[in-house]
């Protein structure tokens, strides 16, 4: 969690304007907001297809497809910008799909196609071109106080002693699966893992979950942070959508990662798990607490 | 998979009766049939709500919910059984829903609570009470000459080096699954993982897929034995409708491990993958060749 803690204002004055590549959903606009709020001068790069310009309302900003990677470095340089946000979702898109002008394919064969065999790896590559291109990555954290969950539980509600061992198995799985650079989420009931996340995303695999549980006690939703990931960009997120769905998949709560998953709007989403009876908690993942224990 | 080879006819004379434990599937019915056309007389314990006792014809077979574990254990004692197979899918009930019988109960705490940990952890632990209890545990493969794949392409039509490369992705992917107890297949688009398999079964897996693919080349689907997964019940099959459900995805071919994973009818197989165009190859896992590239 070494690189998580950005100073809060980060040399604004010397920075000049904060650039923000966004993607689909709040993050952007709300890190562009705050940004403009605090002085900063901004301006967005909306990936096309993506994200959505509209929520932006004044800011200035221009859309621009994934592949225009060279237009938008030349656009970043005209405007001045050195320090830049990459926030919110971009489905990854094929190779084929991508159709880079020349300036971004040149960018792609520095990336290199092997950033196509995970999500962190591509991330990674992405944002050493950028550093080598001479643009400094920071995380949305360094604008948006609260971004993370602290440690412990939010809800009235707490985990008893299936729901703390369910949690404790999905720790596991997940990070297994994060190990090998894939998803970030799972579900499991009564030591039962009904599903994994992949690309699908986090409300697909509740959705999936819903016919997928058994009879008696709920299950849970374990979302972290895979190993060794990246805290600047596409971290973790619970939304107001996630609690919904949980509810109505009869889950029992939510555990997230503390200091590395991102509540969006955390009030309100703490008011929804506890109108919908969810316990919401943010634990440790490297807690020996969290282990399971092994055979009898 | 060193357990995989016993005897193709195991002491068949000094073993008595076989006792089958079916769940759903064609494979207890196939072991039922080979087992009596080489002589042995044969008692099928069919589990409700899983298997069908329909196709077992005429051979002797009682249908008892997986809860009567006592009375199980009861009749196969009575029929002389000492040698059982454990053959067919069985989904995991809650522990709600099991219901155990007097006797089942007193196994069930034998075999533990945690052992709903994981499917393998479960597993392990019945083989073992069974095992205690006096039976000896016999792998499906033991009655069926030809059941696993084979290393080596079975179609026509082989991986191109991105297929390759996918399935490569696809080991890694599903070995680190497995290595958590989840799962057995994943499916893998360009380098992207599509999807993980948990409990939705592996064509719930390649339905899910075909709404999550890219444009361009197809992806892959690979199914393999979790590492250190007994060899004797629960083994990945590949069969019909897989084959089917992957050429409706948009799958370019599918990958198995060698000498685990179960091929159902494998001339017919193979004829459909043949059929739809599908490559249809048989891997090991730990060949140092199918192990991801690291970064350039």
């Amino acid at each position: 969690m070494s690189d998580a803690a950005a100073p809060a204002t980060p040399a604004a004055a010397a920075a000049g304007p904060l650039g923000i590549i966004a993607g689909a959903g709040e993050l952007p606009v709300r890190v562009a907001r705050a940004a403009v709020a605090a002085g900063r001068e901004v301006f967005v790069i909306v990936i096309g297809g993506h994200g959505d310009p509209g929520p932006f309302g004044s800011i200035p900003k221009v859309v621009l497809r994934l592949g225009a990677a060279g237009r938008m470095i030349e656009l970043l340089r005209e405007r001045g910008v050195r320090q830049l946000v990459l926030a919110g979702r971009v489905s990854r898109p094929s190779l084929f799909a991508l159709r880079p002008d020349p300036a971004g394919a040149m960018l792609l064969a520095r990336i290199g196609a092997k950033a196509f065999g995970g999500d962190d790896t591509l991330l990674s590559a992405v944002i050493r071109v950028l550093a080598e291109e001479g643009f400094e990555v920071v995380g949305a954290q360094a604008f948006l106080d609260d971004l993370f969950a602290p440690p412990g539980l939010m809800t009235k509600r707490a985990p008893d002693e299936q729901a703390m061992a369910d949690i404790r198995r999905g720790v596991a799985v997940v990070r297994a699966l994060g190990a090998a650079d894939v998803g970030q989420a799972a579900v499991v009931q009564q030591g039962l893992v009904l599903g994994v996340e992949a690309i699908e995303g986090t409300d697909a695999l509740i959705r999936r979950c819903r016919d997928l549980a058994r009879e008696g006690a709920g299950g849970v939703l374990v979302k972290l942070v895979k190993p060794g990931q990246s805290r600047l960009v596409d971290l973790p997120t619970v939304g107001l959508a996630t609690v919904e769905e949980a509810a109505m998949a009869g889950l029992r709560g939510i555990a997230v990662e503390a200091g590395g998953t991102i509540i969006l709007d955390r009030p309100a989403i703490v008011a929804a798990a506890e109108e919908a009876g969810l316990f919401l908690t943010a634990i440790d993942p490297e807690d020996p607490a969290m282990k399971e224990t092994t055979a009898p």
